[in-house]
């Protein structure tokens, strides 16, 4: 499958990563909106092309990677570029997916593509294990446990903060309440007793430390309904021990079987990663090829991971997977 | 959807509480090789009839749930009832899915009806759980660990020791060997390695134990690899304790990513079950729901878990699945 990579941020170095990995991909071109020239890629034979020009490569791309932002990139990009490629996303901004989806749905349609958008891990192999624990368990519960990771979006808000050089924020899940829910005691968790923030922070020269650090813990939405410790640290330090993009999680659903549902059952999809983007970009890839092969077979239109069966991900032979991996 | 369950022991039983869960499915009858006289089940409406008027059904079932053995009931009754019906069954020799499922393929297809052959957990859902991450991660390896669970096979397989009144064995994971695994150590393990077994055995009067000892431990393929504990207790001893019929286990793929490999990332699905039935049965009820879908787009013939996309298995509506599980 040729693919093609919009936009070359994190998440698409991952991608291209992950064509590295995988023999049945070929990475076709990178579409840019930075000046191309300035643009270092990794794959000697790919492009890297201006993002205007994308048209001119609607005949030479089987998918397109979209690897732009949910809050204001993707909402525009993926029903755009629907138009005239086959196209996956990312977009995880959960409460507006149904909209996303109608749009993405209309224009890949009207067109003749596939779309296929949410891919990752959540949205992605997240809502996988969501919905296929809560369908094995009707009788049960779910929890969701995200980290110790780094969160974006929550780094972003404290670099806001007037007198921020630069910050790291990672989300933790409280241990206490996650083996709890293990030992399958049901509890109810609020936010707090759910996961902590942990921020580590530059501050500019004579900036107000107390002030910044009370900025944060008071941040509605963000901070104020966690324990959030703060860490002041310098450049240095930032650099040298929180380069890395790691995250992961746990979906955990306990339910009960059984006449009288007196037995207990457990199911735990667990994620432990080193780099967000990258196994994002590898989860991505996968729905990659398993769109081309359901466009081969003449599903058109908006699709998502739950519409996705494992055979479409895997490049393996279906023979080899009955013989090997069932 | 309108079931049959052909076989009436744990599985059965195991389905019949999985259905009353599930609001969309209703138990039409429980066919069995007994006389239908002495066996009872809790629905208060579903009949009980014998095998062999099972034809008599044929238009007023939607799935048949197959609780047959593996050894020498599936490979026999499936492809026969896929004659008739559209079936499902939990077929679990790993080694032999290629022929079982070349048969019932042909049986299926040639009437119309659309079979699933070996769901449950493994054969099922950790078969799901391999073919995602070693998709998603083909840089890596795969790692099944089993248990704390008992194992049927095993316990029959000491029940015929001369001199064994009853045995209960659990295969055991090796939590250094799993922990190694967790780490991402990526160990080259042995199956001795890897997991442990224990066996719990009621002696007959008289008999001689360390014979009875010897022959279990040194038994071939099922125990002389292995570090093996054997236990005598009592006949009382074995149902105070050794009642329930739990399980689990953790499927592990552990991967690199990156430009160089440099970053690793590990995906565990974990199931922790109080009674392997009951939940085998639960995840066999999402799968018949899903045929029943796939029947009514006209797919017939034979299929397996990796060809069932997930929202194929659950009862919610689409719309919903898009804006409260994604």
């Amino acid at each position: 499958m040729k693919i093609g990579i919009y936009g070359y941020g994190n998440l698409g170095k991952g991608v291209e990563c992950a064509i590295m990995q995988n023999p049945d991909a070929e990475l076709v071109a990178v579409f840019t909106r930075r000046d191309p020239e300035t643009v270092k890629i990794l794959t000697p034979n790919a492009k890297v092309i201006k993002a205007d020009r994308v048209l001119e490569y609607k005949d030479e791309i089987d998918v397109m990677i979209i690897c732009g932002g949910s809050a204001t990139d993707l909402p525009v990009m993926t029903p755009e570029l629907a138009k005239s490629f086959n196209v996956i996303d990312s977009f995880d901004t959960h409460a507006n997916i149904p909209t996303h989806f109608k749009n993405v749905d209309a224009s890949a349609r009207d067109n003749g593509n596939i779309a296929l958008i949410s891919a990752g891990w959540d949205p992605g192999m997240f809502s996988v294990s969501r919905l296929m624990a809560s369908a094995i368990l009707p009788y049960g519960k779910d929890y969701t446990f995200w980290g110790r990771g780094v969160s974006q979006g929550h780094s972003d808000a404290i670099r806001r903060i007037e007198g921020v050089a630069d910050a790291r924020q990672y989300t933790c899940p409280v241990e206490e309440a996650m083996n709890k829910v293990r030992a399958g005691e049901n509890p109810e968790l609020s936010v707090r007793q759910k996961h902590t923030r942990e921020c580590f922070v530059v501050a500019e020269e004579g900036a107000d430390l107390d002030r910044i650090e009370k900025e944060i813990v008071t941040m509605p939405n963000y901070f104020a309904d966690y324990d959030t410790t703060v860490t002041f640290i310098t450049k240095e330090e930032l650099e040298r021990d929180h380069k890395g993009i790691p995250h992961g999680g746990s979906v955990i659903r306990t339910g009960v079987t059984g006449k009288d549902k007196e037995n207990k059952e457990i199911i735990e999809y667990k994620l432990t990663l080193d780099s967000n983007p990258e196994f994002t970009a590898s989860v991505i890839l996968c729905y990659a090829r398993a769109i081309c092969k359901m466009r081969s077979r003449g599903i058109t239109g908006c699709v998502t991971v739950f519409d996705v069966a494992p055979r479409d991900m895997s490049a393996l032979p279906y023979e080899e997977m009955l013989a090997h991996m069932l």
